[in-house]
């Protein structure tokens, strides 16, 4: 009756990149940035300059900073005892316990700002004294039992993507050793439930084999981190995460309808059910958990039909209150799209900007200016469904852009930006390269503040790095909307201030947290808390609310194993 | 710039009955049973000779089985002593601590099929010592430090309305006697954001001031628990409750954005936020938790414009099965109105039985004969929104409810159960007269298993009733829809087991509990777990699910102040 396809394990290679069972040490991204060689692409022409021009003579020009060589990292070494690593061999074999240099360093961080600064010069914080690739959930199970009996610290690792220090393998307190556990090897997609439009999903999984498995049975889960070409189902539960099409899809905390993980004090498991009244809903403790209360080893997600049909366009719209309006409009009539982004004049400013002096750029600007909108904002509005559905939902959609000042500029700027969507952190690279400070943040508020929040944070960001004689540009866009509210993503950049990098990211990020606290906002809605967010935690959940984390912590990790510095009881920032 | 209508606090009446604060103690429903007098009507006519052909001739027949009077209840000695009744006094004032006879009798059980026995005949199994009445948050707070000091167990009681023992005030281990809060005087809307549609309403506010209150605003929030004419938002949200239009609003929890409670350990609230990345949720730590890690004196909800019209209307489909894939394809289609409700073949038919020999019935019924459709399901689909909205949505539907058999009844039927949606409590109080035993229970799955547990439960049900000699009439409804699976909602009735009523419930309770937990289901999908789905909560969320309710209990109530008995550490069920 029931009408489930029960699939084959698959073990997977990411997209790009061998990491299969017999080449577990590539490296999935480059130590020191992001993706692999080869997917980067330089800088547009003119970037330099405008660098240069708006950020000081610092920035932009000059000679390249690259990177030092992988076997110039320096690491200390491996702390792991013997008898630990035995016992971890007895586990998960000889070959997927590795501590072997490059293994320790593709493992010693995430990809946030701080992270890549120090790589970059070859400085490695905090190194996993080894690395184990457990096969499934038992021997998750077992690796959890070595740790518990070896006094070792256990730091889960999907993709490495975390840009807020939540996968620096810090030392637990009475700890020997530090063993991060890497879920590569979880990476399945099983008992696809096509009736119920449900999939059982490996933690490792990583956002392109997701779609790839899924495809094969004519689904899609629609969850598009940036991140998504190497991050993983399990870090995307584990990290509460949005994706670019969230507004359509939902969040991955819509997505997830069940949550299988492997903690110190046992299994954790909950019933894949659309909905209950049966008690507090304990899944949403595993959900944004950050490897904290247990290792997350698989997922009931709920999948849909891969869309037929895309549409992406894009629109002018006269400021950023008037997008904002816009926004709130589609989404309170539940008509916004799958994809509904909106950038502020000044990240429209700079994509202009960024897209050089090419005719068709020249051209888009020379009509917006005779349009009146030479000074507008962007708004990406991505349709994703069958043709009728998209042609219906457009027909509901384009009068109300229009009715707010909306100008279209048709779906060319739409697919571009569709067809460079998880770009944003390879320009990164190059920008570091030229000594620019390149960073994001993002917070979500209800709509009745939204526009407080988005001046407040940007005048703080704006202020602090001023402050410091090295002025910014601070640019936003709205991603993510909400019947209630809607994200604020900024992005902002600034010249480097050489020798004392991490000093000034820290004022700039310790500045917008503040604001952001102050104005009643989220201290993130993309990326976690893990490390960098931690000092803003409790003045957002409360006093009582970390002691409630702490209590479910205590008991399902009362060696205090897991992840240790994260989420609550945050290690102290980069910088600070 | 943000548009907050923040209204004054507006302590209200309940609908139909004097609660005003100089008369706290005028029942708000009868003792025993459903409602005030006067809105309760007949059962239609033939339906107690319907019962005796289908239940047997002690159902429906021979002399009413009225309740004894209020006078005539016996209650234990009140517990509570003169420091403590003077410490409360202090807190809330004179006249909002009771310990009277009538507010005793009132506060000593919800609505349930065993509380209805028992309070029928005069039986009061556990009557709280006094009940207290706190203005707002900070008189609960300090209601809880009187209750820490002297050693009191605290119920929090909103509508009173729990059909799963969840109000019923047991005496907690090494506590010298039971003060049940009532929260009847936290009724206020307030701080309505009409640009974000939020609003903060107090918990004690029953359903119709809800409504009423946010109508002034041009608002709605469209949760409508059967209960709803005496329930209340606080105890919707400390029960996870489901509405009957809770497919097009969604659930309580769906539209809960944020929670403030009082607990022994200190305040707990949350960010009204519409999405976030910072950490686990803790809002659905509180959201379900029933009385026992806090008493919930506010809440943020999601709000909506009210809808400008309303269409409800009556399908017939072939079969539970056709009717089970039409609702699966309008809402995997996302196109389900707001309220989607199957009716089962033995619903259906009992439902006709129940309307009687009218003529329109009869027309009806030679009409659905003529078009195959004798032994059908009763669908009923409930469109509001704007005119235009309700159009354009059933264009969608009709053709799919036709593909899949169904044959249109209009809006009249549809009408008659919308204006009797409230309707079913009042009835059962008519069938208890009549020597029958009335119940229901509700659990829900993924669609690829919703007809096995349906199966399941139904035949689990009608086993266990035929086993005692008293063979069941057992009916069901798929009332709520979700992408991934649906609910089912059971009616049972039988002839009353004389002398063991209880034993009698208790064995069919227990038969369609292990019959939901063997088929994967929910133990409840509408009605919380109180003391009657207690032992059935750890197969469903798990030995380690238990301990961290037991862990965030420890928290936040270490002496075991609040609610004990329910949801975890369950008291025995009556009749086990």
């Amino acid at each position: 009756m029931t009408d489930v396809t029960t699939v084959t394990e698959t073990s997977v290679t990411p997209v790009g990149l061998p990491v299969g069972d017999d080449d577990l040490t590539t490296p999935r991204m480059r130590f020191w940035g992001w993706g692999v060689d080869g997917h980067d692409g330089p800088l547009p022409p003119g970037a330099e300059a405008l660098m240069t021009s708006e950020l000081g003579p610092s920035a932009g020009a000059g000679p390249r900073r690259d990177p030092v060589a992988l076997q110039d990292v320096a690491l200390p070494d491996s702390r792991i005892g013997t008898p630990a690593r035995d016992a971890l061999v007895a586990v998960v074999g000889t070959e997927h316990v590795r501590d072997d240099h490059a293994t320790r360093v593709v493992h010693s961080a995430g990809k946030s700002y701080p992270d890549l600064v120090r790589l970059r010069t070859g400085t490695v914080a905090h190194a996993p004294d080894a690395v184990v690739y457990p096969a499934d959930h038992d021997e998750v199970v077992a690796v959890l039992a070595v740790a518990a009996e070896h006094r070792l610290t256990v730091v889960p690792f999907g993709g490495g993507s975390s840009v807020v220090g939540g996968v620096e393998p810090l030392l637990g307190d009475g700890h020997d050793a530090v063993v991060t556990v890497d879920l590569a090897r979880l990476s399945f997609v099983r008992a696809v439930d096509a009736r119920s439009q449900t999939a059982t999903v490996g933690a490792g999984t990583t956002g392109p084999e997701v779609e790839r498995l899924l495809a094969a049975h004519g689904l899609t889960l629609g969850h598009y981190p940036q991140s998504f070409e190497f991050s993983t189902v399990g870090g995307w539960v584990a990290t509460r995460s949005a994706g670019q099409a969230s507004t359509g899809y939902g969040r991955i905390d819509d997505l997830v309808l069940a949550v299988r993980a492997a903690t110190p004090a046992g299994e954790f498991t909950s019933l894949a059910i659309p909905g209950t009244a049966a008690g507090p809903d304990l899944r949403e403790l595993l959900v944004g958990s950050e490897g904290t209360l247990g290792i997350i080893t698989e997922v009931v997600l709920r999948v849909r039909p891969r869309p037929a049909a895309a549409r992406y366009e894009a629109w002018v719209v006269p400021d950023m209150s008037a997008g904002v309006e816009t926004l709130r409009e589609l989404e309170q009539h539940g008509i916004a799209p799958a994809i509904a982004r909106l950038s502020d004049e000044e990240e429209t400013r700079l994509q202009f900007a960024m897209a050089g002096g090419s005719t068709s750029t020249k051209i888009g600007k020379a009509y917006l200016a005779a349009r009146g909108r030479a000074n507008g904002c962007t708004l990406i509005l991505g349709y994703e469904g069958t043709p009728g559905v998209i042609a219906e939902q457009r027909a509901h959609v384009v009068p109300v852009v229009r009715r707010h000042g909306g100008v279209a500029l048709g779906s060319r700027p739409g697919e571009a930006w569709r067809a460079g969507r998880f770009h944003g952190p390879y320009l990164r690279d190059e920008l570091l390269a030229r000594g620019v400070l390149v960073d994001t943040l993002e917070t979500a508020t209800s709509w009745g503040t939204l526009l407080e929040l988005y001046r407040a944070v940007g005048s703080a960001l704006r202020r602090s790095l001023a402050a410091r004689g090295t002025p910014a540009l601070v640019m936003c866009h709205v991603s993510h909307v909400y019947p209630t509210g809607a994200s604020l993503y900024f992005t902002f950049l600034a010249a480097q201030e050489t020798g004392a990098e991490l000093e000034q990211w820290h004022a700039a990020k310790s500045a917008a947290g503040e604001a952001i606290v102050a104005a009643g906002g989220t201290i993130t809605h993309h990326h976690a808390v893990g490390r960098d967010h931690a000092p803003w935690l409790t003045p957002e959940i409360g006093a009582l609310g970390t002691d409630l984390l702490r209590a479910a912590k205590a008991r399902v990790d009362p060696d205090g194993l897991l992840n240790p510095g994260k989420l609550i009881d945050g290690a102290p920032l980069p910088g600070a």
